[in-house]
C-alpha cells in the first residue's frame, strides 16, 4: 500500500466509524534502547483512551540466531516469546508489541515513527522508508549524537525531517537502557511540537506535544516536554566530551571537588556551544533544568563507557584507539570522536579559546598533552 | 585599641606614607575548612601588589592538646609549626599566617573578616566582636547552613551584618576541605558586593568584588563571583536535603538514572525555594551555573556524610538519630535536620505540595514513610 493510499484508508476508517481512527505507532529499531522504548510505548497503547492503535510494530533488522539449539529468526523468536533475546534478554515485552522485518511495510501502516537506530544507519533507513511515508505522519528521533564537521553541526532529527518530508522531534535523557527496561525510576525529555513554526501544515494535528508525552509517560518513566529539539540533541552528544574529562580526572585520582568543577564547566560549555551554533533556538533551561541536560551529564560522568575508557587512558597510558579495541568491541568512543569533530569546527571558526574544556579533552586524547595539565588549561581562564 | 582608634591609626598610616595602608585580613575560625581558607588567603597576601597586609591573623579557639608528649596550647603549636595539628594535620601553612586566641584583638586589628565557624557559634562570636569592629570593615561568611523556622529563613550573612553593623557577603562551593588543603583543583563562588544597594556607605571602597576575589584566587582554587548572597547561602544548605535523597536511592540500589533524576529534581526545588522566600534577589544562574549550586550538589550527592547516613538508614533500618550517634560522633545530620525545619516552614505557608522531593525526604526520615515510595511521591507530579 502506498503512502497516499494508506492516508486514504485512514480517512475512510475515520468517516466510517464516526470517531477518528486511532494513531498507529511504529518503533524503528530494536537494539537495547529501541526495545526498552518499544516496551514503554506498547504498555501505553493498551490504554484505549489515549487514542493510539493497540498494536505497536517494531521494525527489527532480521538476524538468524542460535536459540534453544536451533537456527531461528530473531523476529520469530521475539513474536513467540515477547523477548528480544539478543539485545534485551530477560525483559518481557507486552503482547501487543509485534516485531516486523519489512521496513517499508512498517512505514506504510504507521502514523507515528519512533526512530531508535545507530546514527550511521540514518541515511539508509530514510532511503528505504521514502515513498512509504504519509505526509501526515510525524517522527521522534531517539538517536544519540550529532553530525559535526568543519562546516557546522547537523542534527539527525533535521536529517530525518528533510529526507522523509515530515516533522521530527527528539527524545533524550538520563536513560541507561537496562535500568529503564527494569522499570527503575527514570526521567527523560521530549522536544516535540509539529505546530512550531508552522512548517508542517499536513502533520496530523492530533499528534501534539501532550499526545506524544502520553505515549511515553509511565509511573517509572517521567516525561518533561520542551520545544528545543536542537538543545536536546546537542546535550545528548556533547555530554560525552565532558564524560571523557570526568574519566581523566577520576583516572588521576583528583577527588570530588575537581570532578564537580569539570562537570560544571562542561555543562556551561555545552550551552555556549548550542548558543553559538543554533542561537536562541537553544534554551538555557534545556541544559540546566531538564533530564536531557544536567541529569544525563551526571549519569554519563558517574558511569558509562566514555568515562571508563578515559580512566584507563590515564592509568595505562594506552592510546584511545587501543582502548576502544580492548574495551568497546570495535565501537568508537563517542566522546573522543566528538571532541575531535568539534575541535575541527572550532578551529575553522577561530573559536577554540571559547571552549577550554572541549579543547583540553581533544589535546589530551589526540595531541599527547599531559592529562595532568587539564586543570591548568582551564585555570588560565580566570 | 577601640574600633575608632583603629580606624584613625589606619588613616594616619595612609597619610604618612602617601599610599593607602594595606588592608588587614582576619580569618575567624580554624577548623578544617577555616584552616584551608586561611592558608589560601595567607598565600595571596604575600603578593604585595594585591594591597593586603602580609600577615593574616587566624582566630583560633584555644585548646590544650597533647602534642609530642606534652600538654600544649593549640595556638602555640600552630605558630611554631605552621600546622593545625588538630584539625588539618600534615598541611603546611604559610609563615605569614598567625594564630591568635584573643578574638577582640583580632577584630580590632583587621579590616576584612573571613568568618568560618560552625553556625551555632555565630551569636556568641558576634557578641564578642561587637565594639571592636570598624564601620569601614567588611565580612565574608563561609558558614554552611541557614536558619529556618516556621516563620521564615534567615541567612547567617544577614545575622553577621546586623550584629556587627557591616556588610557581609558569602562564599560557598564544591569544596571538600581536605582536597582544597591538598591543592587539588577546585572552584568556589563568592557573592560579595558592598556597593550593592548602597546600604553600607562607610565600607572601605577598596574592598569591592574584584579585590575580594583576588584574596582567594589561586592556581588550584578558582573563584566565580556573583551578587546573589542569598542564593549562595541557600544552595549550600538545601543541597544537604537532596544528598539525603541521593543516599536513599543509593541504599535502595536504584541505579544511575534514578539518582540523576533525584539530583535534577532537587536542584529545581532548591531554586524554587529560593525564589519563593527571597524573590528576584535569588538568581537562577546561582543554582545552575555556579560552583555553589550544581557543583556542590554533585559533590554532596557523590560522597559526604548526608548521603552516607541515608544509605545506612535504608540498608540497616536504624533511625537517623541512631546513625548520627554511630557515624557522626554526636554531630547532627544537616540534611535531615534541614528537611525538618523546611517542612515546618512549608507546612506553615501551605506550600508542601510545591516541594515533593523535600517533603518526601522529611516523611521518610521522620514519619516512617517507606523509602521505596520516594519515586512514587515524585511521580505523582506529572
Amino acid at each position: 500500500m502506498s503512502a497516499s493510499r494508506a492516508a486514504l484508508r485512514l480517512q475512510q476508517v475515520a468517516s466510517h466509524t464516526g470517531a477518528p481512527a486511532p494513531l498507529r505507532v511504529a518503533v524503528i529499531g530494536s537494539g537495547n534502547w529501541g526495545t526498552a522504548i518499544a516496551k514503554i510505548v506498547a504498555e501505553n497503547t493498551q490504554d484505549e483512551a489515549l487514542g493510539f492503535a493497540r498494536q505497536v510494530n517494531m521494525w527489527m533488522f532480521e538476524e538468524t540466531i542460535d536459540y534453544e539449539g536451533r537456527q531461528r529468526k530473531l523476529t520469530e523468536v521475539f513474536n513467540e516469546r515477547k523477548q528480544n533475546v539478543k539485545y534485551m534478554k530477560g525483559i518481557d515485552c507486552p503482547d501487543n508489541l509485534v516485531a516486523m522485518s519489512d521496513l517499508t511495510k512498517v512505514a506504510e501502516v504507521s502514523d507515528v515513527y519512533i526512530i531508535v537506530i545507530p546514527h550511521q544507519f540514518v541515511d539508509s533507513i530514510c532511503r528505504q522508508m521514502l515513498g512509504h511515508v504519509s505526509r501526515s505522519a510525524v517522527a521522534l528521533s531517539c538517536i544519540k549524537g550529532i553530525h559535526v564537521d568543519k562546516d557546522g553541526v547537523t542534527l539527525f532529527s533535521n536529517v530525518i525531517s528533510q529526507r522523509l518530508g515530515i516533522y521530527c522531534g527528539a527524545l533524550s535523557g538520563a536513560n541507561i537502557a537496562s535500568e529503564v527496561a527494569e522499570e527503575k525510576y527514570s526521567e527523560t525529555t521530549i522536544a516535540f511540537n509539529p505546530a512550531h513554526g508552522n512548517s508542517f501544515p499536513h502533520a496530523d494535528q492530533r499528534m501534539d506535544t501532550a499526545r506524544m508525552k502520553s505515549l511515553f509517560q509511565r509511573p517509572y518513566f517521567r516525561i518533561g516536554t520542551i520545544d528545543d529539539v536542537a538543545g536536546v540533541s546537542l546535550a545528548g552528544a556533547l555530554k560525552n566530551i565532558v564524560a571523557v574529562a570526568a574519566g581523566l580526572v577520576d583516572g588521576l585520582g583528583y577527588g570530588d571537588n575537581t570532578k564537580a568543577a569539570i562537570m560544571r564547566i562542561g555543562l556551561v560549555e555545552m550551552l555556549h556551544f548550542g548558543k553559538v551554533f543554533f542561537g536562541n533556538e537553544v534554551r538555557t533551561a534545556t541544559f540546566f533544568e531538564h533530564s536531557c541536560g544536567i541529569a544525563d551529564l551526571i549519569t554519563s560522568c558517574s558511569g558509562g563507557r566514555n568515562r571508563k575508557c578515559a580512566m584507563e587512558f590515564v592509568k595505562t597510558g594506552k592510546s584511545m584507539e587501543q582502548l576502544e579495541k580492548e574495551l568497546l568491541q570495535g565501537q568508537k568512543l563517542q566522546g573522543a570522536a566528538t571532541s575531535k569533530e568539534v575541535h575541527e569546527l572550532l578551529t575553522n571558526r577561530n573559536m577554540v579559546g571559547q571552549f577550554p574544556l572541549f579543547t583540553a579533552v581533544y589535546r589530551i586524547v589526540y595531541e599527547g598533552e599531559s592529562a595532568e595539565k587539564l586543570w591548568l588549561m582551564l585555570g588560565s581562564k580566570s
